[in-house]
């Protein structure tokens, strides 16, 4: 027993992560895409630990996405073999690096531009490796992605280009509205004679309603592994399926309804569900209302109890990907011990 | 020449400091609280830089001022003497760090508790090291701090404990209109016989208006090393004074008047004014109106030029600390050329 680390012996703040919990998210997403027949490939922005995904592989994964070169230098560094960035890479040194890891992983990268597909030929010519090019489609969320016309357009460059491989199509969120577009794509891709491997879906919701687009052959999920408050509010999770939480400490009681918390913004970061910014477990009722860097300002006017100074508490973030990114270790838990510590490998990946 | 490295070969994103701007801050506000008599802490937690600090004490501050015992640890490893740390400092574990830090060090710490104070007094007799204490008065930031009455009789607590001494009251922000509470609890702590050697007072804007608290001793401040965006919009600096930029990359042009850039929040934060994350030096008309992780999105229908895909801008962000927190390095530059790499030492330092 001496040897052993109960979990009240954490600083705070500090990351738990319940096990018990993440493996149930793991297999359960795993079975859905297994019930669909969908290949899934977890998004590791959300734990960015190369030990989970090698869960999520075990489990049943065909691989990994991430969104950053240096992301995916350090999945692979840890043995992950597929990998895919579905995201415009930009820039003669970031395309080297891709080229070089294509050597000896399986990688594939999004583009949406004329400019992105010509540092990414480039690139493979001088590496002499081919590069796996999927094209975005543009989807309401209207951020990256072209729209249909531009995506064949795309796909004929891509395929036409002798260092590249065209290989399918990306869109993010795949909700259904989408459906219309991933079919349309598709007919002008098949009228032009052109082959799509794969048709790549993501987003946490949309995953749930995957079956109701057919022409998806995978998803990209990462939310799932934990959730967090959002998804809750979204009703996409329920609060006993969040795996990640915050142990942190009531530090001040400045007045009868207001406490401070040891988490601020450096630890659950700015993100926030209409001005709500993580649940506290122990007080379901008190409201985050506000973060500065390393305060939480709690309203408990609505709770039965009231914490005192020192007290610790859990809190689930509104948005886990980015708390996560903001720690350098993380904490698996079961039955109040702490049973592994983990570096959170690929933290501040920037490039 | 060749052994030079010029700011256009680096990454993005990227943090670059223009060291000419941030020496001159550095200068201006050191001549400021120069002229008013007033002992100067910077606040560390915007560059989390030891090399800095340095700078900053070599201009003439007091000490520093830095919110968590594993940021001091980094400091006090530097070899900066004198810390503040302006919170509550709770558990065993903390406090006994903290204890240890202040044999070596000239430590101080602030308290609105009782339950604080207990935990100082028991960390300060196991280390057989007095502890430097100051009462954290509330202001109309309504954060942590104790109302005047309290603050005398914690006040009276440290100053009746052997293991402590009771160094003096602090405030944030110490903005005019705290002047009436800490001129109150300065005539009750005299009428307590209470010796105050330190009135504490701190923020970026406060210290524009130092002169008109004439009841305070020394200033923190944090923001004006670098200034931000924000700083700009609350007209407490001019753009011309941001001596941090966030050096990015356009990764997508989807349409006319759409950028996407490879700076999100895992670069910039969420941190935001009034739906504003930043600002494009090299387009000012530009509006970065979202965050993804990895995806700023920027309406450029205001601007004359447009950006194409792999052009280079940099951005001011928002709230210069958070982003700091975000990044493992900064780079000094001065004529296009960079002039060091600093380590972000204390990032992430959370405990």
């Amino acid at each position: 027993m001496d040897h052993q680390i109960f979990v009240d012996a954490l600083d705070t703040p500090s990351i738990i992560i319940d096990l018990d919990i993440m493996e149930r998210n793991i297999a359960s997403m795993q079975a859905h895409c297994d019930a669909l027949g969908l290949a899934f490939r977890p998004h590791i922005k959300t734990h960015k630990i190369p030990a989970i995904a090698h869960l999520q592989l075990e489990a049943g994964a065909a691989g990994i996405a991430c969104q950053k070169v240096s992301e995916a230098e350090v999945f692979a560094a840890a043995g992950i073999d597929d990998i895919q960035i579905p995201y415009n890479i930009v820039g003669a040194h970031k395309t080297a690096r891709l080229a070089n890891l294509a050597a000896y992983n399986r990688i594939s990268v999004t583009a949406d531009s004329e400019e992105t597909i010509d540092g990414l030929s480039a690139a493979a010519r001088a590496a002499g490796v081919p590069l796996r090019v999927l094209v975005e489609l543009e989807s309401e969320l209207h951020r990256a992605g072209a729209p249909v016309e531009r995506a064949v357009s795309l796909a004929q460059k891509i395929a036409a280009d002798e260092h590249l491989h065209f290989a399918g199509v990306m869109i993010y969120p795949s909700d259904v509205s989408v459906r219309p577009t991933l079919q349309e794509a598709l007919r002008r891709l098949d009228q032009a004679g052109i082959g799509v491997d794969v048709v790549s879906g993501g987003g946490t919701g949309a995953a749930l309603h995957a079956a109701e687009v057919p022409e998806l052959t995978e998803l990209r999920v990462g939310t799932y592994v934990f959730n967090d408050w959002a998804t809750v509010t979204k009703s996409c999770a329920a609060p006993e399926d969040c795996a990640m939480s915050i142990r942190t400490a009531i530090v001040s009681r400045p007045t009868p309804d207001r406490a401070i918390l040891d988490a601020g913004s450096k630890s659950l970061s700015s993100d926030n569900s209409g001005g709500v910014y993580g649940h506290i477990v122990e007080f379901p009722a008190a409201r985050i209302y506000r973060l500065n860097e390393e305060h939480a300002f709690v309203d408990l006017s609505a709770c039965s109890g009231r914490p005192e100074v020192g007290d610790v508490v859990h809190v689930i973030p509104d948005h886990v990907c980015v708390a996560m990114n903001l720690h350098d270790e993380a904490h698996g838990v079961r039955n109040g011990l702490v049973e592994v510590t983990w570096p959170i490998a690929a933290r501040g990946r920037v490039h």
